[in-house]
């Protein structure tokens, strides 16, 4: 939220083994295991209770913020690779097309337990709340 | 990540009663329990394996990002308060001038154990770690 821009010397040091800084998460692409880049992560939703982080919320389609589309995607299911540079799933391109989604303007009630036990059984993840 | 401004609607969509969005834990008003406004937090670093929020760094004096210091606080020891509108922290400013910090320009070994240890037993918050 700081108003004066970042060097790439602070940007490195908001990465670390271990832990990473929510706005680098941000922003950050995700791919598949064949190298397709399926989109890129715009927010993560963080359990207040817990901590965790629930769900890295990823955009896809659209242009300029028109027309995109989110998967909310269980956090376990994503794994940073370095080499890409990136996120990788491990599902093909058809295999999202059915994932749950949401536009822009859609209200995704993120307290449903339905929903989210749909979302977690889709990306086969185990459930976050447990 | 998106270029098009969020409605109020939309801001109101990222946070419900269990699940906070990133994005709007940042900026947010940190206070003690007398009301003091101790600062606001800057960001938050995720623990990568274990997908577990351990910490929240405070930015806090300065002027337009210049002279800024930071805190960073154990993600345990921060409650939400909906009638401030801010997190709380049971810790009074006098408390908060001997906690660990450091300058905009200085690099912070996350990864060193010792100083989590500290920074930790500093707020008696249990270890995120364990």
């Amino acid at each position: 939220m700081s108003t004066t821009p970042r060097t790439q010397d602070e940007l490195n040091r908001r990465e670390t083994s271990h832990l990473i800084a929510a706005d680098k998460v941000e922003g950050t692409a995700v791919y598949n295991r064949a190298g397709d880049r399926l989109g890129a992560i715009d927010n993560i939703m963080i359990d207040k209770m817990s901590g965790k982080v629930a769900y890295a919320v990823m955009s896809f389609g659209g242009f300029l913020g028109i027309g995109e589309k989110y998967h909310a995607m269980p956090w376990s299911v994503l794994s940073y690779d370095t080499q890409m540079g990136g996120y990788l799933v491990n599902l093909d391109k058809e295999q999202l097309k059915n994932a749950p989604m949401f536009g822009r303007g859609e209200t995704v009630d993120w307290e449903n337990r339905e929903w989210g036990t749909r979302v977690h059984d889709y990306y086969r993840a185990p459930y976050f709340w447990l």
